[in-house]
């Protein structure tokens, strides 16, 4: 998917957010159990009451690989249920030396035909450039995460760098800027640091964000919109658990659908002219 | 596994060998194609040719990844065919905040019985203790990598840190070993730069190193070994193109025995008085 696609889904649903399917199967309701892939299932049920609301899927591949081989059916067989229009993210925080980053590129570009895939910047360049490789596929780049350790190395200042005070999540985004462009990288920020988006900004004021953190783990929705949005909105907002786990009953699809609106519609108050 | 059966392993066998299972479909001998499973016979050929010459074995995650559902079910054969001695690796580079964690542990440790698995440092403590709950099972954390893009981040100088001009990975190294200890952690150097493995040995003297790089990437297994042994030996070198692929003929076993007989007995030489 192209960067203007991107922006005129965004428009039309007046929305930009993104559903992560971080399918638990100690967490989903009870009757799915008896059904032969429950997984796929519940994913099935929550993007067919969910998806005229988001414009991005973002299954994390860490909750269908504890399952195994079975585990990555469900997802293949879920993937083929995410309509074409929507963008759809491999959460996979993967990265390594040149010829296996390669091979995760075929996995996530090939194998499952995935848009884009979260990368882990630790191993630099020639770790993340074979995924940039794939026409109109995106490498979406760890830069400052929602969690707590996020401080140990994340915002460890640097030396001999300019401006002084410079940290390390400031130095992967202008490092790794000039290794695509807005149009095949995006950046992780996380929403639990609303603060820190007018400084991501200043390196990356065109790239797209993808921002994990909103509900369970507390972040902001204006603060992070109203300093982090640009020309072509630029956002990407994940809500994961608070939509998937709105209720544990047989109502779960409906309940997901009126979380994912409430969200849609803030949404569409934040965009405002953009529209 | 524990340390001192691991330290036991290596007296046993004079050997301080690890074999990257880096099994590429389209590098495996022809003939092998007309098996049901070709990577899992490729693979089962050469356990059966090397295991009395090397420690551990450490399937490249993206090698098996990228073939789907069908890659993970020669993963999980591949696994059952590894002596029980042996240490386990699942090269998998993972790494997220932390109950997406504690399902990648759940998959390497309860799905696959790995003895340990590799972890990027970028997202900080609480993306890796998950991994630590496991009793008798490893975190092998990011370093000094091997490739060429460790100069991007790794080798960053930091500010206000003792002693002047301490880069991140030595940072990561100071910071990450007060999460576990020399029986559940090890890190990743990589043997492309023999120079700095005194400089890791100040801050973890007694942690076993895992040291990819050796063979196809260049390393120096006697400067490495030199600068970087320990009293219990403490080093895991790898080396997968260079035995693996040894021979593309019927004869690959063999020729991979032959490989990894000379990196045996390199290494018998250097273990030197430990034995």
């Amino acid at each position: 998917m192209t960067r203007p696609e991107l922006f005129q889904q965004i428009k039309k649903k007046k929305s930009y957010l993104c559903i992560g399917l971080d399918t638990d199967l100690t967490k989903i309701p009870g009757h799915l159990l008896k059904e032969a892939d429950p997984v796929f299932e519940f994913n099935r049920q929550i993007i067919e009451a969910t998806h005229d609301l988001c414009v991005a899927y973002k299954p994390n591949l860490a909750f269908y690989e504890c399952r195994g081989a079975q585990g990555l059916e469900s997802l293949e067989k879920t993937l083929e249920e995410i309509p074409e229009e929507q963008f759809t993210i491999a959460d996979a925080k993967r990265g390594d030396i040149g010829n296996t980053s390669g091979m995760y590129a075929r996995a996530f570009f090939e194998q499952y035909h995935f848009d884009s895939v979260t990368v882990a910047p630790y191993m630099g360049k020639d770790s993340v450039t074979p995924f940039l490789e794939y026409r109109n596929k995106w490498v979406i780049l760890l830069a400052l995460t929602s969690n707590k350790g996020a401080d140990d190395f994340q915002m460890s200042e640097l030396k001999n760098e300019s401006p002084p005070g410079k940290k390390l999540f400031e130095q992967v985004l202008e490092v790794s800027r000039q290794w695509g462009s807005a149009d095949n990288m995006m950046y992780v920020v996380g929403a639990t640091r609303p603060e820190l988006f007018r400084q991501v900004r200043k390196y990356v004021p065109d790239h797209f964000l993808l921002v994990p953190g909103v509900g369970a783990q507390g972040g902001d929705l204006e603060a992070i919109s109203k300093n982090g949005m640009n020309k072509e909105c630029g956002l990407l907002v994940n809500a994961s658990r608070q939509v998937l786990y709105a209720s544990s009953g047989t109502d779960f699809a409906k309940a997901a659908r009126a979380e994912a609106l409430k969200l849609q519609q803030q949404m569409e108050k934040l965009l405002g002219q953009l529209l």
